[in-house]
């Protein structure tokens, strides 16, 4: 049995333990022959494969990246072609389904996030099998209880926010860290409860300046003159969905053209509670760097489970992590529905008892 | 109302963390009065308590260790007194009893292991409300999913792995790690998995020193002239375990002649396969350091949740993670088992198929 | 004896360090007294001293920031006063040496950056004596061989570079990481070459956009179709000096209109190259977080031999590390002059030789 | 021009960084050949080269290890060869030479400790040009101020001394750290400067039990009931050195037989002192992992500049670094000298200013 594998969309820790994981398992188990696709769905039109044994995917456990390469976009139903020096959009999809079969390949695994995994789908629904690795920095995905590459994440946050703690308090400033999180908090949150946070600002809760600026204000008259602000970059005061969508543009908040969310709130900030403030945008260094250990297990576990539901003869599949199992669920259903932090749930009451603010 | 905290038995990353966000939880949300008491067990006995406030646990969310210090033994109900020279042990619980009265201490936290908590226990026999919270290095209890601690502790030796990786592959040798895990090999695993380990023996699984070679030699042939072997320290040989028992002493192994696992292991491998081979203690090096984000999250919410169980009237009772949510069980229940690896389970599996060999 | 210790300034790793050994070596090698002067010249204006003894110092060798507290700004020479709701600035310099007389102080020790010292300079040609500790971040202090603070610097620096190279490479991207260095290219230089960089820019070497191009084409030649760029925040292009101050503005370069150097050059790289880039800014991380071993020691060192400078009657002076010695210079000659890297010295041609472009 | 590469003796952190900039210098600069030499001279007289281009070289800066592999043996002039089922060891080194000279190598650069070196000389002794990069981990090479592989050591001897710290503190136990340093104590002084250790123990300074415990007394009168001992594995008591050279033996000392330093001196101070003690011992860990960035970067300045000589015709030096500059000295003169701490020095008489009791 000769199967495939690719990496499409955003970078992850993680990434390279599923492809090691999945050739290992392929190799040891099951004798498979594994084939390495390369830059995400563009190597498969482009019919760019390389052989992946096991001497291929040696050391690569603790690498951050992917091996194959990856691309943000290249869906082969949409697929941007040169012509007469325009770009234009053809439906490469049945020529990629023709490379696949033209290789010999009975099934792939598909290693992205929710758009990589839908184009899996698609080519499930015209006779391919396919299976699915979740995958998402954000860890916004319901149909498994956490993903890959969002524990790393939330270390390097964590690890962030220590350093910021003591120039903040030996300044005596307001520091605003922003983290990755544009339709879901749950880097924010577990990075805010980690390292210590004043407020947390996430997606799901609407903030009010005045809320923010109580907090800081009721820590000064406790002695204590600094404070961390934590925010998601889809955070957004009360008000300020509808000024994105351009409903009251101009009014209140608009990120593009404030510089993002953390921007914005250390400026505010520094209006009306006069204190100094200082604002770090994190960006790709989220996306970076060797996985955790939980995160390579994880990885680990993902990359093994599929080539098991192959070898149980599941299709169209995607695998996830459910208690302390690892499960298969229908891809179809699995990409749909975002995982958003729950505003009653366990996790936020308990950020406020240790006195966090959500700036609500 | 005023209730008392203990830390008991050995360090873990996180402790702080919990006496935090019993202090402020208690503090914020209930107005509750909180008392440190110092050193254990050993604190109640001699009263030595410190009073804890917002303005105590500032600052201790990274810290390891226990600002209240902590010991092994010194339970009150078998309590070490100094009489003409020589050690005798009495019983101080009234004694203990009293002082908790005296103080005007509705209820103690006790954060502990085992042993710790089997004490706690006691006191709820004889009418102290005790609220505990599971600490374990191995995270070998079965009444909750994972331990705070246990991240930190798999952290710090997946890294050393990642260490000794390098120096194995240059010089061609086999580098044994040995790491805790006295009845469950949870951190052996773990740390193996994520540090990509060739061979992992755990308590649970008896091994041969000739399947370990079996597994050297295989690689060897492969052109890897190295391999990393992660031991608890409770792993056995077949046979192995009768021989603590002194069944059959001097027979095949005495892990305590022999100066440990580790090391009884490298001698055989050297002698059955001929590679040079070196050993590592990892220790104490598990116990200490900041703890993960995981970690202060977990510990948080535990710390959390004691509080809440105390504040809806729950008596005798441990919190404990159950998937996503902090629960409660009964204290008498929680403390008798032992969650030891599942030897046909998903983490056992799947790193047999990523080429692990347990030596069975 | 009495003397007053103080910080001021920007946040720098090894701050407590330094209070630390100062400390330690007064009370234990001299019997000294010493008084802790709270945020900066601000709090000797203000009189606000806290007592410093063993105990208060204990622990804080491993954090960053400093105890003290700091500030940018409040020269006792021209200090802030609100005067009928208006900021005035007025002349404290008088006030201040009462009350470093009238606290029996006979010298200050003095932790901080230019700005810094030449207010101690300035109170010793008035009669107090001073002994300063250089500190800055930058290391671009001609008077010292290396500057505590720098190699935690260049540690967090090089992590991030660390962390982006895989990102990079999967994604075929130039990653632009924007650290430290108005004047000088220190930390860009020394991270660079740890992270292995491509292009470093630095403000002693004018760049162009074109011979930044030149390499990321060079490097895809060869099939590496990604690039790591490091720039010091002062770096500039051939003309962009000028255009700062302002005489042919609008031309070429005007970073803080177009956001920052990083910005600006992944702008033009993307513009001329056609590749992908993406910029991050590491900002106020640098300052943060437990300073390295190394810089504990330096500052361990400073620390001491500034007491031990006071012990020998020494004033005016600033210690200083010289090849393997810790030394004293007069500290008006110190502060004076920038260390700048040197073009044609041998970090800049190993740079090159591994190489790494400067874009010139 | 064609030149051979090797490694030789244990493992160093910056090996790889060496390798990489000894080929990107020879190929970008001066357009060498250069020829990898496998496992150190065990490679030349088997003659298992392998080509190393740019492309070979990439990505191993920040990898620990070697990637030409390394052996702690095998000197072609005392070579081991079975004859007859028997280790018969015999001159290889005109054999050798043959190979250098049959593939063309006008030059070798040895990367390696003073037994490597020593080897290097005598084949340029013998007419063969040899480049000399001093590795060894102890930072005891009198001909250079300071060694790659070093700062990494030291930092994870810090970073293990961080966390039995808190440990230390909690249990309120004597926590003692084993170190490399046979000869000298530059880990054990750096490390224990660097981690706040309250005793440190070096082969220079001999140490009594007795003065141990009086500094851990004099903690224990402050109200610190913990301490932490570094000790170097080279460290003895008084008296000690004779014992080791088996003049009194078993009068005092003789690590042999007790385990090791740690052991020793653990067991010692809790019969002396009554307070429990426990002890790490570090070992390999210490010569594993990503080096730092300063050794990154003092390691690629090494590699180009034994490149530079190479193209200046220099023969048979090794490279060197002086204050900030890397230069050559004769290969000869160098590898004889050992550096050991100056006990009159800087660096020990602050360690005493801040409280640190060398036992003496």
């Amino acid at each position: 049995m000769r199967i495939g594998v690719l990496t499409g969309g955003g970078d992850c820790p993680g990434l390279n333990a599923v492809i090691r994981a999945v050739v290992k398992t392929a190799v040891n188990d099951y004798g498979m022959e594994v084939l390495g696709i390369k830059d995400g769905y563009k190597g498969l039109v482009e019919e760019e494969f390389v052989p992946l044994g096991l001497e291929q995917v040696t050391g690569i456990l603790p690498k951050g990246g992917t091996i194959l390469g990856t691309t943000n976009r290249d869906s082969p139903f949409h697929y941007r072609v040169r012509v007469n020096g325009q770009d234009v959009y053809v439906d490469k999809s049945e020529h990629a389904i023709d490379v696949i079969k033209r290789n010999g390949l009975e099934a792939l695994i598909v290693i992205g996030g929710d758009g990589t995994l839908a184009i899996a789908q698609k080519f499930f629904e015209k006779g391919i099998n396919v299976i699915g690795v979740p995958k998402t920095i954000d860890n916004d995905l319901s149909a498994t209880d956490v993903t890959f590459g969002f524990d790393t994440a939330v270390t390097t946050a964590t690890e962030a926010i220590d350093k910021l703690h003591t120039t903040a308090e030996s300044h005596h400033r307001v520091m605003i860290l922003e983290v990755m999180g544009r339709d879901a908090g749950w880097i924010a949150l577990h990075a805010g409860l980690a390292g210590g946070a004043d407020v947390i600002l996430i997606p799901e809760i609407p903030f009010t300046i005045e809320k923010i600026c109580a907090k800081i204000k009721e820590r000064n008259d406790r002695g204590r003159r600094f404070s961390i602000v934590v925010a998601a970059e889809g955070a957004a005061p009360f008000g300020g969905k509808q000024v994105i969508s351009g409903i009251n543009e101009g009014n209140i908040y608009n990120p593009v053209k404030l510089g993002g969310i953390g921007k914005f709130v250390a400026e505010k900030i520094a209006e009306q509670s006069g204190h100094e403030t200082r604002v770090t945008v994190l960006g790709h260094l989220q996306r970076g760097g060797s996985p955790t250990p939980r995160d390579r297990i994880l990885a680990t576990r993902f990359g093994s489970a599929a080539v098991y539901a192959l070898a149980r003869k599941e299709k169209g599949v995607m695998v996830c992590l459910k208690g302390e199992n690892v499960l298969t669920v229908p891809l179809k259903d699995a990409i749909e529905q975002l995982k958003r932090v729950p505003i009653e749930g366990d996790l936020v009451k308990t950020a406020k008892s240790v006195g966090i603010s959500f700036g609500d």
